[in-house]
């Protein structure tokens, strides 16, 4: 780590992504300090030469000399060395990604994005764990020492997965739905008539965070001397019925975007302000509090994403990423306000950062168990990432997050084993699962491994060919 | 601890019982090592007089000299210099008691037992966490270095609240639902052939207990070299779909009794033997598993308790009480199998022994926090109770405990503050209670409260006079 | 904590001190963004009114209208309201602490300092403890929401009477020995030639912390990009014999001085940086290490502070107060790198801050008994702090630490209960006094004791009049 | 385990042994309800030969056909399928010994035993940890379910090494020390004239034990009804001055025997029973209480065994091993006390068992790190042995053995990773060592180290040719 800053070696897994990928050859246009080489490796090697080709011309119009690409199909090769790894993958493809959002509708469960927890988010972890059990395995051969920012969904589970493989790794999760919220807060602050549009910036707010990735807590706020706590309670009885429409967008013509009357629903129950958009909100509750059907969810104002948008999405990237390599203008670049970059920096010594990170806990989560992974504040500074001891949530929030703290831990175990027996048990243990008769719950769990586990991932699956 | 131990102080709170009460006197009838005089105090002194009297009656015919029974009015008195205490109380009447368990079916929600946990067992809480708070007071006042053995239900919160005021207390909570399963245990080895009825009895076996007053787990269980856990697996699989009837009962006549479907279901989710009667085993599980309504219960093969039937036998019972205390014939002496005289002769230096008990967490259950009231199995000796360290649960079953864990530890600390807001979020915390709009929770919670609450509580209750 | 932060109140308890309240009040000269009124409580009401009249004095002449200085001779009236409190007092005088630091002297035993460990530091917490027990019932009577600075030795013992009395209370220690060893990597930098004398200050470093207060360690430490422990070896190596000669002193012409030899021998030792003045460190270790009489400290370049000198030292300050009061020139203000106004303006929201705190161990200090005080990095934002996860320290190291901690925890005990029996076995288990026969220990403990618990504190000493 | 418990399989490693092989050879002779074969397994062979022979003729003459003894030269066959294996071994030989006791004196430190803690302790520990390490490999490679029952010393460090190689064995440490104070426990009760000599047997104590092995601590002792701890107080003051002179030994004629003077000091510091031989005791403290050099020791009443006595010892034991095996007359049968037998019939479901052993800490010793081996009481059932929750020890006791359980942890390892570097920092925290120069300490490390570990262990020395 006493390298040369200019002539990093990155590794990114999952290289040919249009999305994150793309954010990320956007933002380090703007980046002087660090440079070095960023080998893309994936699955796809079309998709990452393609990459190749994007991120150069990106860097050569505007940060010239910085940055170069290299797409690479030997992992060994993509990470020997590395200081930085990236993992971004995407486990199965939409088709499996359909039967984990969409199969359970059938039994009356609807999920809002179906990746995290509830049947698709368990079912996403079993073909994903093995996934992330090769790069641990891969890491801790060839590239023990890096810093590795993982960036897949289930968060939790991925992370998690990586530690039980690689104890020593030093792995964090980065996602960016508390940032969501922190621009809530400065939205509220406009509202208000205290801050102009544009005056303050996520930095300038404080906030502490604690619970798990996409059911993340902030129980303090502040900006510079003020507590933001009875303006959110002030904020959320103004627009609990109602429902918050940004002036940048309105829920009902993005599938990312509501009304937060979830977010405001659950302030009214427990008193602290929910961290993550409405639709990864709801899918950690019971499904009679806000996933009862379809119109349900449309009452609380935020949207079933269906897989058929995600797969139109790909297509129409697709058919981006070809046209840039074809010669077609680039995008121009922007910064996105995600953290990577800065945290990189931070690791290097170039400047300390508290920011909220997916971490095993240590002891940053009082009452939680040791190794599960958390989200919460921590530190960063060189070569460095050392947790916030949080207080914790209280008890009636705590054993809400904390069930699903063990079904992901459960879960995890479950898959390293290749045990579908116990993570049928997790299935049945899921809040969105406990309405399902124990029979019909087993005919949905049968029915979406026969079809997203391909036999190559190990799993016994006596039912696959009935 | 070293005093004359055929001269010993007993108080037992709740004197005037007809039921734990009348089983303790005819077990004294065969108890000749020891001696002394049993305190009887009663919020019902009629009642407290009329067992005097049957005590020394039942002593004068079959163990006289050993035991005196006086009932005495003032707590005060009764628990000064005591050495051991009984608390056998029933918080509130019958009255309360139909309120706990029927008001929640006019909201679908349908409880066996309702005194444990679910809406009616969390009611129960609230009215006597502070009866509980005074009788820790009057036992640290005059009686601190007693030992205190609680009968009174919920177990686990009535227990936690004698800690919570007096940590330095030497209680712990008994209960007989893990002997009943046992008795199955010895069943099952008869119907395999192995022994005759009979043969052998409860302290034969040896079992290892994890879990929470009534949803309690047997991890391990012997009799001499046999381990008993294969042929539970062939008893579970040979009654799980019919139901198993004991030669001398039938579910369908008894409330207490049942076909034990709950728990060979359970097994065959867990792997581990359910410890308590299929009626409060029922309850810590969703609704949706075996108590949707009447019929699905009828149809696992277990009763919901009526408490009109509570209040008929009482009458019956109240009956006869008056009728002894004429002089009628008393009833012969038996003896209950119950363990609390062995375990005051094992706390005297009599004998020690290893038998099941709810105490504090202090280390016996990993995983479960400090301070919560689990059910493991302890040693007792000379002034002594020390619980094993237990193997704990699984993962997808402590899960499915930790949460009643945690409700119980919220459920003590709302009703010590008289907070009904925070006990209202245990309300719908609560697995029988998660399918409820939480408007309608709302409504329950209030009907249930106010009706079942006295002002003298000191719970602040807006709706009392909607 | 929204109040008006032009208009704070403070309370300093030891408000006549002449050392921490001139510091203070010279660093407040530059302070522009809050301002407020101080109460200047302390027995000694003459010193009280001295500072509030060279405070005032200052403020008129390089800060006016900012602060304000009142003595006040009612704790309740000084403390009633206050956003923050200091506590800097003398426990007992100089004369005590004659006893503390020369009495073991007579057995063999030579102390340094004589305040934290060592018969010298746990006599001087038999009657401090009692003090800090006033002051916590006082702060929660009448400013239960300040947040509380402490500066008093011992510091860990203190800050830990404080928290057993008032479990709620917010308060931290501040200690600056790790400025200083921070203040030695810096020259460390100027020694390799790094950077330039006065290039870089303290805020530019980064460092982990662990340890408790006096015997804190370095676990990882950078500049930039530079990981400063290979350089350290280096400077270690270099010095380790010969001693360090900083520019601007020289350890024998100054107590507070060393040739930093304890230092570099601990790191040869243990691999980690210790930061602490060598006259602290020294008194941590088995006396055969580095104090087994004074020329054996000689040797290894740091001196043993007479008392006398603290007399002389005083007189010279009074000296100067009373002139100060009578007229005579103030001294120029000047900001001494103590952190107290950082630490109290990021309270307030005005910028957060990471720097090292003493603190009852929650979770930032692995393998350590939670509620003692350790001392580690901790994270401070508007009304809160926060310790961040350390990673605690390596087993050898962590077990020679560890016997203070214990030893600190049962002092406080101890002395809460009055209970010298109690304090004669920690007296027993300290390091420097492992070397002395059971009944010269006695000898001393009564002597040390008889001669410095005043009857007030109401410790039993029967040995008092022999 | 619900095999043939007539039908056994033993492995005995360390099977030539002619200390404990013959005590349980002797015990077998009793033994009616389980049967099976024993196989010896020795390095030394012919020593295993001889014992076969002496077995085979023990049981032939009192106990036919119970149990056969084999002696088997290949660890594989004498382990595989095992249902018990016993470990008995001596690390290196006793001039390895010699220099572990003896060595040390001239630098002035002695010791009692020297096979614990202390320089021979610590440097015994450095050559069996890697001989345990093979041990644990084998187990679990050819009987990982066995159960494995541990005599070798030291005892922690062994049994630690075990779990540390194959976590999931089912291990547990073996000692009579504790055995030794509770006759002494008996002895005084005949004393006081309240039994008759043989009227009370171990069996009949009831004693809670907490510590590490032969550093245990009797934390409440009883006979029936009575509390045994205020009758041991006017025991300790009888004989505190004087020595207590056992009927049947006197300590000057025995290097086991001692005059319990060290015993009844620690109840005077520290107010519990000390539960080990005063020799093994006193090198748990700092060498001024009691080891300051032989006189002293001697003024205490208790002896240095020389390991020349032990030498002497062993041709004699051989001298007769031979002659049994040449047809000499063999020894009686007699019944030990040793616990041996009961525990493995508990552990086969033959009647339940509460007794001290030595286990990794998982919960029974509060405040003490997990994993380390305590000694504790532990319940033993079919298959399970669940330690009891112990009280732990006061503050400045737990202090004084919580060093020795740190450096028992890190010089395993130490051991583990060969790293003679770290194994010194632990040589030199040990409170016997605490006094020496750093540098003398480091020419005693080098110059036993170098004597005593053998190339083959794999440490580097750089110091063996010097």
């Amino acid at each position: 780590m006493n390298g040369d800053i200019r002539n990093l070696k990155f590794c990114y897994i999952g290289g040919g992504s249009r999305n994150w990928a793309w954010v990320f050859m956007k933002d380090l246009c703007f980046e002087k300090e660090i440079g070095g080489t960023i080998f893309l490796y994936d699955i796809d090697m079309e998709a990452a030469r393609a990459n190749e080709t994007l991120g150069n011309r990106l860097m050569e119009a505007h940060n010239p000399g910085q940055f170069t690409f290299t797409a690479e199909s030997s992992l060994h090769k993509a990470l020997e060395g590395s200081d930085f790894v990236f993992i971004s993958i995407l486990p199965g493809d939409f088709e499996e990604m359909a039967v984990d959002v969409h199969a359970p509708e059938q039994y009356g469960i609807y999920q809002s994005v179906g990746d995290t927890v509830g049947p698709g988010g368990l079912n996403r972890a079993l073909r994903t764990v093995p996934l992330f059990q090769e790069i641990a395995a891969a890491v801790k051969a060839w590239a023990p020492d890096a810093w590795v920012l993982n960036y897949t969904n289930p968060m939790s589970v991925c992370t998690r997965t990586l530690y039980e493989v690689f104890p020593r790794i030093k792995a964090f999760g980065c996602c960016h739905e508390v940032f969501g919220t922190q621009d809530l807060l400065i939205k509220m602050l406009a509202w208000e008539g205290l801050v102009q549009e544009g005056e303050v910036t996520r930095s300038g707010l404080t906030t502490e965070v604690a619970g798990i990735n996409h059911f993340t807590w902030i129980t303090a706020a502040s900006w510079k001397n003020i507590d933001l706590f009875p303006h959110y309670q002030k904020f959320a009885e103004a627009f609990g019925e109602c429902g918050f429409k940004a002036a940048g967008g309105n829920w009902f013509n993005s599938y990312f975007s509501s009304g937060e009357r979830v977010k405001f629903d659950l302030f009214k129950r427990y008193g602290l302000i929910a961290a993550a958009g409405d639709r990864h909100l709801a899918e950690f509750c019971p499904s009679s509090w806000y996933l009862k059907n379809p119109a349900w969810a449309e009452g609380w104002q935020f949207s079933l994403t269906p897989v058929s948008w995600r797969i139109a999405q790909r297509e129409e990237l697709r058919e981006k990423s070809r046209a840039y390599r074809g010669g077609a203008a680039i995008p121009p670049p922007e910064t996105s306000g995600e953290e990577g970059i800065r945290q990189i920096k931070a690791l290097l010594g170039l400047g300390n950062l508290v920011t909220n990170v997916n971490l095993p806990n240590t002891a940053q989560f009082p009452l939680f168990p040791a190794g599960a992974v958390v989200e919460t504040n921590a530190f960063f500074s060189r070569d460095s990432v050392r947790p916030l001891v949080s207080g914790g949530l209280p008890n009636p929030l705590r054993n809400l997050v904390l069930q699903h703290v063990w079904n992901q831990e459960e879960i995890v175990r479950a898959a390293v084993a290749r045990d579908l027996e116990a993570a049928f048990r997790v299935f049945l243990n899921d809040p969105q699962l406990r309405g399902l008769d124990r029979d019909r719950a087993g005919d949905l769990f049968k029915e979406m491994t026969a079809k997203t586990l391909p036999p190559a991932l190990g799993y016994k699956m006596p039912w696959r060919n009935q």
